[in-house]
């Protein structure tokens, strides 16, 4: 499913906004030229936050477990792939090879993003997830400015 | 690791208990005799929540993108057991079949539970579990009471 109008971002941070209950997953553009800001839920992110922090949680969450399964199945993680289902709606597109095939799992940007921080592998968004969610950040605006210009969904 | 001793349970239903900011996942043993109740966060319970109505969540949640991996896998769960990790912390071990051979992964009860509801598999707990765990509830006991009597934790 990969092509060439895909780009690599790297995930930048995740923002807890604690006066608006909510989190956003900042992925950031190749040479840092833009930001893509995603909005989710706290309890979406967390797992994000423990593979970023390079945390081995003292017990497997959601996530190891599926790394786990995929390992033992001899099953590896070629990437994933963010793009807009429903704007401002985005969905995750995990892709495994399972002996030599690709096969794609549809789900949550926030799965797709736990899971190949954990694995190291590699995350796309396509061209349409650029146009309408990235935005370039000066180093003087606050984190609630970006939650205001925040337009896409996980 | 399945054996003779473990007891298969129901899930009856997920508490939330709001004032205390905490949710109870209530597992029943056979003939109604016991309720075993196990202490979770909140977003540790939704995902079980959406099995028991038999909801389908608009976009799959960490536990559906499990089930369709092991599916297009061809493997199976056989059954999910709850044991005690370190008192009061219980954890859950999933017991998958992948190619006949049956392979076992740490998770945490929630998981289990949760990816069981899903596929229809059977849910145990060990006797350690009962021992510990297991209390006898009257019908004109509130929730809250049994927050108090709840001993494991998730």
């Amino acid at each position: 499913m990969k092509n060439i109008y895909f780009t690599e971002v790297q995930v930048k941070s995740i923002l807890l906004l604690q006066e608006k209950g909510v989190a956003i997953i900042l992925l950031e553009g190749p040479g840092e030229k833009w930001n893509l800001p995603i909005l989710a839920k706290p309890s979406e992110v967390f797992s994000i936050s423990l593979a970023l922090e390079g945390q081995e949680p003292p017990r497997p969450q959601a996530h190891d477990l599926i790394v786990s399964i995929i390992q033992r199945l001899n099953a590896k993680v070629l990437h994933v792939l963010i793009d807009i289902l429903d704007e401002p709606l985005c969905h995750g597109i995990i892709a495994l090879d399972i002996g030599g095939r690709e096969l794609d799992f549809d789900s949550r940007p926030s799965d797709a993003i736990s899971l190949a921080l954990r694995v190291h592998a590699p995350i796309f968004v396509s061209p349409d997830v650029v146009a309408k969610g990235a935005v370039h950040l000066n180093h003087e605006e606050g984190s609630l400015d970006l939650g205001e210009r925040t337009k896409l969904r996980n």
